[in-house]
């Protein structure tokens, strides 16, 4: 049987069977935005990993190197906002390339990655370079402290609590599209494609808050919240007219002739992040974080999108996946 | 500039300077096997990580998915072991593969890296997998715990230590040979060179017996003790009838038409420690771990291979570099 035939997801689920669920001093595994052990004397350690892949994940024809190493590390940074935040953290980066590579490319990469750790309070303290001839990737590696006694997870859902998030959602998907056309990089929706902002600081102050369930937008609101769905076994019913839009990605996706809501429910990586907490808290989360509250946890499963008329939205339910041949 | 033309460690040497050599918390940065960061309450986290590449680090066509699996993770526990061991560890994979992939051929992989923690008390917690259409990576990140209040490092030699080395040298080189040439499995170095034995309990003892320095074999004996050499400013001597060889090794060299003590002195990926500690301890290394004294550390610099007469030998300087065309 090959990968193809049962996609990324499919792959994943039964690789997870096969790696460690429970260690000594392991607190969180597999499934998870990354995995969690405990420091000595309170706290937790989160432990995260990416890799990007040329011509898959980026395109050297529109995203710069300095954007390329700014991303792979920031992707990584939202892991750990998705756990909670960090006061420290600290990254190894492993870059495969061809001796063709312009060394002047692989230092713009190295500042693109110093510039996001230096924003974040992250560390980029080593890693490995390879020859790749076939093509380059990138692999980070990050591990952060989360000093408090708990951390967000995705399995902590519950019934009646609210569903919010930061941030607007849709523009990196429009920032993507833009770009592909050829388009300048003066647009803020292609910036925030190449410079994805993680909310490290929202993710710590949400677990102080209160917060109980976490995920970072990587796949699309609609894709990301299935997760915390299905870990926590609830479902989740979303308002349309709630779910936050930037003037810039109403404009850009008027440019584009796209469906700015679309991009807003199944576009990816824009690194908000969706945050579950209880009911009650949701004015104080508003007033305090400027997030939007979208919608409630409910019984059952699955994501729902309500129209302002009460009507579900027919959702993408394809989505984009990894391998699978469309 | 392309990297072909400064090679490998060229760029690295340039990448060092552009990393966090100095942070809160962070002890040890750039430049050792592993970066290592405080823990509360004592003892230090190590944390490293590698990248393989089809068709650059390994060839499919000798080296089963089961090997792969488990060899991938033994490097990186070999670092963790030459900076003094580790009582537990985590370890992340990122695996990039294309869609034509077989399934199972992706399990055995996974059987690889579980057998290899187990062995070495290490935890596969998670990672990633990526859709790699041009070739196949795999990436290992690795945290692991040293509980002392020191750990060992490439830059603490010093003039008049002796230089020691665990096991045997040559024999993973003289398998990969042997594999190379369509030969069987069924033989003691190809088997050194599939599935390594990472020195962790050794290096755990080294470090509480008083070791300051450390190396694992991976470049080869006289690469990597110029490491260290580099690192502490020193220059090391070491006796070529004391380089350890195997029987396995004399016996798959003569069939192979190579000589062994080359083999030793510049094949790779032992994963044997290269070990420095003072004089006076040389006794109790010898009979606690088994090591054989090779050498002492000089004032000075580079490393001289001395034949019984005291004639040095010629060594081969350019060695095998990634990305440098021959």
């Amino acid at each position: 049987m090959q990968v193809s035939e049962i996609g990324e997801f499919g792959l994943i689920a039964r690789l997870r069977r096969m790696l460690t669920t429970r260690a000594e001093g392991l607190v969180e595994g597999v499934g998870d935005d990354a995995a969690v052990f405990e420091s000595v004397q309170g706290g937790f350690w989160a432990f995260t990993m990416d890799a990007l892949v040329e011509g898959v994940h980026f395109d050297t024809a529109y995203v710069s190197w300095h954007a390329l190493g700014y991303k792979s590390l920031a992707v990584n940074i939202s892991d750990l906002a998705a756990m909670g935040g960090s006061t420290t953290s600290f990254a190894l980066v492993a870059l495969g390339l061809g001796g063709e590579m312009d060394v002047g490319a692989v230092e713009e990469i190295y500042r693109g990655l110093n510039e996001c750790g230096q924003r974040y309070n992250c560390r980029v303290v080593g890693g490995d370079v390879v020859n790749s001839p076939q093509g380059m990737f990138l692999s980070v590696a990050l591990v952060g402290h989360i000093p408090g006694d708990r951390f967000l997870t995705r399995d902590s859902a519950r019934p009646g609590q609210v569903v919010m998030v930061t941030g607007t959602l849709g523009d990196s998907y429009l920032g993507w599209r833009w770009l592909k056309e050829g388009k300048s990089e003066d647009n803020t929706c292609a910036r925030r494609h190449l410079y994805p902002q993680p909310r490290l600081e929202e993710g710590e102050k949400a677990l102080y808050m209160g917060a109980t369930a976490a995920i970072d937008v990587s796949d699309g609101l609609v894709r990301d919240l299935r997760h915390i769905c299905e870990e926590s076994g609830v479902g989740a019913e979303i308002r349309a007219a709630a779910v936050p839009l930037s003037p810039a990605a109403m404009e850009t996706a008027q440019g584009l002739g796209e469906e700015p809501l679309h991009a807003a429910l199944h576009g990816g990586e824009d690194y908000e992040l969706i945050l579950v907490a209880p009911y009650d808290d949701a004015v104080r989360f508003q007033e305090e974080l400027g997030v939007a509250v979208i919608g409630e946890i409910r019984e059952g499963e699955g994501v729902q999108v309500l129209e302002p008329s009460g009507r579900p939205i027919e959702l993408d339910r394809s989505g984009w996946e990894h391998f699978k041949e469309e």
